[in-house]
């Protein structure tokens, strides 16, 4: 083992989840822990923060506040969508990050996000081995959305799955409750790829769940849905259908953008705006049944409802961010952290593996179709055994007067 | 104390809480352990499953099973939104419960709704006074909306003003998380009175809330509120708002018919189903500041949410519902139990009292014009001091496989 000592920085970065912060938590612990890290720097909004040169120092926070972090949702440092630009075109941005990285003895930098994250991690991680600066970059994989290769699952997603499960369990209570018929339809993140809105079939395991559910992963033919609902609807009184936002007809063209009118085939007035997907659908299904359709999107809950956290997603993202810091002290670099599991007669099994980063980078990972019923409208029994183990346990969220207590962090910042 | 004799009927009524199972399961485990009560029907879909005869008999139920009903959301038995006609007009529907009442030898009939329902049990508890039929109708209230008369609060505020406050500071930690600007306007439900949207302000109080929260006590400005949330946007480059979808302007007009162009004053284009009041909202702030706006519908999930409901809450409207048939029983009829509560250097104390019903039915309970600002854009202490014992203590509901175990109730039709 090299040793390898200097200052590190963690980040965030991209759309936030409800236990990102659990996964900062544990690589700033570990980091704080660490003989061979000099000073513990977050970024402020991601990369960002070290394009603008402003860095909390974390050392300067009290360790009782940081435990706080394992239970408040969304980006405690601040988040960013910054895409960084191929460095054989335009390295500007490269050159300043290097630059800052010399100018804090930064020898270790940790990045937590999806997709693109890992993309900048890779880029990041990549620039500076060309460059010659010794710096081990590790990825540390979250996204509600699930979506990314080579990891069992992604940190963010149990929590989420479990929110939507319970969410659409109470709607279930709900919306059967009068004598008079009603049809409901859930609209649930995911633009590509269908893992949140499987999480709804978590529901009808648990006994109240979806008549219909739709993932991106099939083509939407508006005609079957509206035979299938409408054949529901007339035996049942009620119908509850849960659709990704990302469901499109096979030309590839997103359902959220369907005219409210007509037989839902004309194309968008430009209202578009005024509703989401729920609400185009609600009004496409009222004007073909007549019944009263209620349109609800979970919208931001879904990826901040901490208070209905999974405490296995919570547990598993703290120690993605331990290992990360471990893992690089160590000697690792270049690598994102991921998970392998083990599910069967001997229950569920959680382990941490390394992939390298410019594999994971940019590669989208989408509910396999055997998954989905033959009709693409249903969910099979193999993502139930694969989902529910993610959503075991609930968080132990500190309170206040029964409302959460948040981390209030000192966010000192470092000065060069 | 005379003693009556006879079966009692339980109905639940109007729009459902997450608490409403509660008061239900306190009325009915009352009456079964009561020597008074001969048989325990619960009526299908509120007063509908009186006149449709359809009755489940409630003594044929698991009593553990039973319990389930303290946790589970939404009306167990079925709820209805059917308004009884005045009597003097038509009396069919008063002849055709009278009968039933004496098919079943009904000497009991409790009520379990809002305004609307109080109403229901107001005439029925006239018609059988008038009729000479004996039979002792009381009134259990639940609204999530707050809004009953003569009642310190209703079973079933506290747990959504709890899930309004918790989401709330969850979507205040996610949409501070970028470096850009954000705007977020949240719909909260409350048509005609404020209590809803008022308890956004209890975020505030616990450190993450909106900026400006709007009732419909207060007529609604488009011109103040667009400079008041522009000003909050200027400054912070953040803005969150929290609105009562019943806000209207000085002439009564609801915002949410507004249309979405222009400077937000035009008439709506039709379009209006389309979106709620967040969506329009949304596009009139858009088009104003230019910044990010996200509309959030708290929609069905601030009278569903369970998960989140406050203990104070389930145990006051399982108080409320035993209340109900203990007083009955010992000889009290044509009354709504209501309750008067202490705040002060003591704590909180909850007790129940007794209210005539023809006063409580079709009587709007306001949030009080000093507890809300003077610029009529916020909330004032005197608010929190109220709402804040009401959300206190976490719910004991059952899971399986970290989901909720709802109750499934045999609903065993009787026989007449």
């Amino acid at each position: 083992m090299s040793i390898l000592k200097g200052a590190c920085i963690i980040g965030q970065s991209g759309g936030p989840t409800s236990v990102i912060n659990a996964s900062a938590l544990g690589a700033i612990q570990a980091a704080l822990a660490s003989e061979s890290i000099t000073k513990v720097y977050g970024a402020a909004y991601g990369i960002r923060g070290v394009l603008d040169d402003v860095l909390y120092v974390m050392d300067e926070e009290d360790p009782a506040e940081l435990e706080h972090m394992r239970y408040t949702p969304s980006s405690a440092l601040g988040s960013c969508r910054y895409k960084l630009k191929d460095p054989n075109v335009d390295d500007t941005d490269y050159k300043r990050i290097l630059e800052i990285f010399k100018k804090y003895d930064v020898r270790y930098f940790f990045y937590n996000g999806g997709n693109d994250s890992m993309d900048t991690c890779n880029k990041i991680s990549k620039y500076c081995l060309k460059n010659g600066y010794e710096c081990r970059v590790i990825g540390i994989p979250k996204t509600i959305d699930n979506d990314l290769f080579g990891t069992d699952h992604c940190p963010g997603y149990g929590s989420a799955a479990k929110y939507i499960a319970t969410s659409t369990m109470e709607v279930y209570q709900d919306a059967r409750v009068y004598d008079i018929g009603m049809i409901t339809v859930l609209e649930i993140m995911g633009r590509h790829a269908g893992w949140l809105a499987a999480a709804a079939a978590l529901a009808n395991y648990a006994g109240s769940g979806p008549d219909l559910i739709y993932l991106p992963e099939v083509p939407f033919d508006m005609d079957t849905f509206l035979a299938d609902i409408e054949a529901i609807y007339k035996k049942n009184g009620k119908a509850i259908v849960a659709v990704s936002e990302g469901i499109h007809d096979k030309d590839g063209k997103f359902i959220a953008e369907y005219a409210s009118s007509g037989d839902g085939k004309k194309d968008s007035f430009g209202h578009s705006q005024l509703g989401g997907l729920a609400q185009v659908l609600a009004d496409i299904v009222k004007k073909r049944t007549g019944a009263k359709v209620r349109g609800i999107e979970f919208s931001l809950l879904q990826r901040a409802a901490a208070h209905c956290a999974s405490l296995t997603d919570i547990e598993e993202s703290y120690a993605a961010g331990r290992a990360a810091v471990e893992n690089a002290v160590a000697g690792v670099t270049d690598k994102m952290v991921g998970c392998e599991c083990q599910r069967g007669a001997d229950g569920y099994k959680f382990n941490i593996k390394l992939l390298p980063l410019d594999i994971v980078a940019n590669t989208e990972k989408k509910v396999p179709r055997e998954w989905i019923n033959a009709a693409g409208n249903g969910i099979e029994q193999a993502f139930i055994d694969y989902a529910l183990p993610l959503i075991q346990g609930e968080t132990k969220m500190a309170k206040e007067n029964s409302l959460p207590r948040f981390v209030k962090l000192k966010k000192v910042v470092a000065k060069g």
